[in-house]
């Protein structure tokens, strides 16, 4: 018997969707740099790399869109569900109880690929449905001549959007479309492993993105660049946090030790929308002190920027507000669930010990 | 690095919870043998028990009644929701929608073992409530001079229920509360760890629970008895099945290789309910049989009766559509998945490993 609380010493499973190099820092999808993919590729080709494993031709490419421009409005149930939900459930609550509504019964009659496209495809639907009705703003019904993500957007902010946003949107998409056996996207496996469906697997993912130890912590990087914007003394405020012993959102990541190789493409893109302000100058004024005073306080430990810090960055600029930002995350992480739903629905189901112990606290 | 693709070779976690013996067949929830729980306790005695470590006295059992019938309704809001959810959508995914569209708003002021009663309490009364709406049937409020059990049934059956069927369906939630890591409750667990809440939690219970693999199947053994009743040859009609090598309904566990010590009391209950009718006969006739059977094909193999065969015969005893079987044990094992979160939000976040294969079919 091996004894692991965490697992971070156990391969539970193979996957032929990425491949993560925890110390050099590499992270591809289906053999091709996620770097690459984000500054070259549309969202749906690389939904279609994911799966297919080969990037499409044109032909598959417009199929694709079509499809996923077929699938993405939502039934009038599931709209009356959204209406009842009370105001202060948050929008990624929402998104796991209408997901959840569809229920299995139409999953049934697709093929695995399509349910993909089925879920993942209401997911910017439900997001904006809900986003308008609680700022009581018009519904806008998904335009099916756009783009998946310029649809995304366009039903957010009720205009065709701007080309340097969508590909400043499209790129962290792709970023963050699949990462490994990540929490949400074990609970998904563990889900499907019993045989359930696609919809149950995404339905256990929302709940562990929820958590503030894995996606839930995206909307704290705003607030805390905020608050040090008033503060005249940079180095002093993040001075106190790290004395104090408290987490620094932004820095940090559980897998990669020396770099994740997203940030870069991420500060990239930040900048190219930032016009230059202030407020990415502060940003990057945090990250450099911060990483002088870690090496004062933690010297022995690598604590380097992580995805998220700059990912919020881009969606601030972009217009997000704090509310939308993991909602916006599971947009893309969606796909990497029900994709490594399919590969666990061929594994085994996964059952594994306990030990008994009786003063434990 | 250690690999082990169905986790049943490693010890994930330490519980205060339950004990299990898979050789001896022996299962113990703080200590007590479950068999002997079953027999002499309420269902609200082991729910205290669970989580205090010990059994309550006169005063402490009726505080936590009073108040596991005080969470028990649930609000206008949820009803709307129900309401729209489509007639075809299966009662265990409207309760999952039921319990996400709750939210974690209310949970933040509520202490652990709180939350347990204020989300566990509603399952019941959602079940109820969906059951009687899809039947065209009068809505029924719980009431709340009634225990957890008879007021379940109460509200699915529209009367004060009869004293055995309760003694029965107690014994069963009781025997059934909690069982370790299995995979829903796993899948709780792992949500829990990211610090996410404990509705989430549970949410991702129901979709693992949905699977045949793991509670999904319930529903067939009662199916496969009726089957069997039309046919003249019962042993031929196993032979058949088992010589085809497909799976019996009822048969079977991934953890006790002996024997499941809950499958004794269920069949004594069983039997008190039966008024010796020739269903019952009929089932025990298929155990007998269907083992006599496997000796002779699978003589390798050691293939017990399962807890599952013995707890259709006694859901349907009781007046249980094959639809309630699966939502009825989550009654019982919510209670479990919530227990586990709690521990699980001490514990480490649960990110394994995967491994990257270009390959892979």
């Amino acid at each position: 018997m091996f004894y692991s609380t965490d697992l971070s010493d156990v391969v539970v499973a193979q996957t032929k969707l990425c491949f993560i190099d925890k110390d050099k820092g590499i992270l591809k999808y289906r053999g091709y740099h996620v770097e690459d993919l984000a500054k070259m590729c549309h969202f749906e080709e690389v939904v279609y790399l994911l799966f297919y494993g080969k990037k499409p031709d044109n032909d598959q490419l417009m199929k694709l869109k079509e499809k996923m421009a077929f699938y993405r409005s939502i039934p009038y149930s599931i709209k009356k569900i959204i209406d009842n939900i009370p105001r202060e459930v948050s929008i990624l609550e929402v998104l796991r109880t209408a997901v959840s509504a569809l229920g299995s019964k139409d999953l049934k009659f697709l093929a695995p690929f399509e349910q993909v496209l089925y879920i993942c495809t209401k997911i910017p639907t439900v997001i904006a449905y809900r986003f308008n009705l609680i700022n009581d703003r018009e519904m806008i019904e998904p335009r099916s001549d756009l783009s998946h993500v310029e649809n995304y957007l366009y039903m957010l902010f009720h205009e065709v959007p701007d080309k340097n946003h969508v590909r400043a949107l499209e790129s962290y998409l792709i970023l963050t479309l699949e990462h490994g056996l990540n929490p949400s996207t074990f609970a998904a496996r563990i889900v499907s492993s019993t045989h359930s469906d696609m919809v149950s697997s995404v339905c256990a993912a929302f709940g562990a993105l929820k958590g503030p130890l894995h996606g839930g912590a995206l909307g704290e990087i705003i607030n805390m660049i905020k608050k040090i914007e008033k503060e005249k003394d940079v180095y002093n405020w993040l001075e106190e946090k790290i004395k104090n012993k408290e987490k620094l959102a932004g820095f940090g990541h559980r897998i990669y030790k020396s770099r994740d190789p997203r940030v870069i493409p991420l500060k990239n893109l930040s900048y190219e929308l930032s016009n230059e302000n202030s407020f990415l100058n502060l940003a990057m004024m945090i990250e450099e002190q911060a990483s002088l005073i870690f090496k004062i306080y933690k010297p022995d430990k690598n604590i380097p920027i992580n995805m998220e810090y700059f990912a919020a960055i881009l969606l601030h600029f972009i217009g997000f507000s704090n509310e939308l930002f993991i909602p916006t995350f599971s947009v893309s992480r969606s796909i990497g669930w029900c994709l490594h739903s399919i590969e666990a629905f061929k594994g085994p189901l996964i059952y594994p010990q306990s030990e008994f112990r009786q003063e434990l606290t």
